[in-house]
């Protein structure tokens, strides 16, 4: 029977929770796991000397490991969260000393690609689990995250086929107990589903950003003096980790020129109704793509704040 | 001398503002221009009879005009905030109510074809100065709008050559008074600068919304799941006001076009550079891209706030 202090505190889901990378999401795992007591120890490592450093300073974690492959030892569960090309390599490092029915899992943006260079390095009785928590902003690094991040946001798990379903279970619940709602899906549908929620939208704030920045007749002053009308918000986009952001268009090549393209088709669609003066083309394509936003507040995904004119950050005279 | 109550009160700059037309940005001129005095009268109309009636509700305005032609009779600031498409209309009604030495004014979001609409229907002696406010937010309406919409944001005047250089003064100093910096620029070089930093970036917005909501191999409600990822940011954009935007392309059609074919180029660049595995490439452009944005907010264009992960609409548990 539980005594007083049982009853209050629920056990921890996991004994030692490992983090590799300390970047946005790998601090604010830190930080809801030790504020919901998802886990008895956090342990956390860097690459980077001076992250590890800070994260020290920081003090979100119980222990900062000098090597992913000293952080991972007789861990119960491990989140790699790197860059999406440099999973392959930490999961060679630390193969060797994972525990044996340790979980395994990732936060990467893309997942066939991890899948593919994370799985050859695993022996039998690791269960590897992959997935990505569908929530950002645009600051990145050990200062950077917080424990919300994830509340009400999607985490996409995609097990390849002959995942041990006890461990997917357990990290769904971890996952949920951080706030997130938890989808599974198959590699290849998340890597499509997110080209389009995520990477193409990327890729045209960068670009949108990159064309307005080498312009003869308009100078950078003014781009970014009315910056106000539009341009601001892709700016906030295209200020992204530019590491994390070139392995995902490295490592999801074929979804996203896919949409890429469908993309491109439209734009020359509009461009042309645009040419010939189709004035109701125009509306109705406006009117749809509000509809949409619509719903996207109805389910909880965004707030109906009027953020586009910063009122939030401008209080009233 | 003044009195005491004189001195604490400033004249009004204007004795009598007519609004035409109350949306976003009609209500928050009269918002302002209540607040901080700028007017002694404040007369606002609007096309929609629902409009109308609502903004008596608000009763932000003095005077409710039936119509335009009564809105203006005896003002000496007229502003024209309906659609672009719409300001030669109002214009043709208007003109022969004009006061003698009235400064008339626009806030349209592209100022060449706004000339050419309403310079005919004009008779000497009749100021007219265009203006376009750069800010707005997602919303429309006559309950849309508020004070501090435009301060700290420009307000770009241009009038044609000959204008009378006192009423342009007049009209800076109003907007100033209203909390905005004013810049004064060509009809062309405005309609080039608006078309990179807001119209191709609304048009690119649409674009994604739209591509998006047809996709067979991702349901919509994925689409809406999983926006989180960066999509939810451009629905923002997209939900502005559909007529609007529709009257803005149709009459800054060849701006918007040379933007969009360099808009177009670069993307093929990217494009090539993803096909290939130029991660280089793409590395040095996101961080290129990174640094506008550092600009932008050193120069009071923005805040610094996390708002793509919605940190402050969602407080920490």
């Amino acid at each position: 029977m539980p005594d007083g202090l049982g009853a209050r505190l629920p056990a921890p889901l996991f004994e030692r929770l490992a983090l590799i990378g300390v970047g946005l999401i790998g601090s604010s795992i830190a930080h809801v796991a030790r504020r919901k007591g998802l886990a008895k120890t956090i342990v956390a490592t860097d690459a980077e000397p001076a992250v590890r450093k800070r994260v020290s300073e920081l003090g979100f974690a119980d222990e900062v490991a000098e090597t992913a492959k000293a952080a991972v030892r007789d861990a119960d569960l491990v989140i790699l969260c790197v860059p999406v090309g440099a999973m392959g390599g930490v999961t060679q490092a630390i193969a060797p000393q994972l525990r044996d029915g340790a979980i395994l899992s990732d936060v990467g943006s893309v997942k066939g690609s991890v899948i593919a260079a994370v799985t050859p390095h695993l022996r039998p009785g690791i269960h590897f689990v992959p997935g990505h928590p569908v929530a950002g902003t645009e600051h990145s690094g050990p200062d950077a995250g917080f424990a919300a991040l994830f509340r009400n946001r999607w985490n996409i798990l995609t097990p390849p086929e002959g995942t041990d379903p006890e461990a997917v279970a357990r990290l769904a619940e971890f996952w949920r107990a951080a706030g997130a709602n938890v989808e599974v899906m198959s590699p290849a549908h998340h890597d499509l589903v997110l080209a389009i929620t995520s990477h193409v939208p990327h890729l045209i704030a960068y670009n949108i950003v990159g064309t307005a920045a080498h312009l003869e007749e308009v100078t950078q002053s003014e781009v970014i003096k009315f910056s106000a009308g539009g341009f601001r918000d892709f700016t906030r986009i295209a200020a992204s980790d530019p590491i994390m952001w070139r392995d995902v268009f490295l490592n999801n090549k074929e979804a996203v020129l896919e949409m890429l393209g469908r993309f491109n088709e439209d734009l020359i669609a509009l461009q042309r109704m645009i040419r010939y003066g189709d004035g109701q083309g125009l509306f109705d394509l406006f009117s749809r793509t509000r509809a949409i936003r619509r719903t996207i507040i109805e389910q909880g995904q965004e707030t109906a704040a009027a953020d586009f004119g910063r009122r939030a950050a401008e209080p009233d005279e």
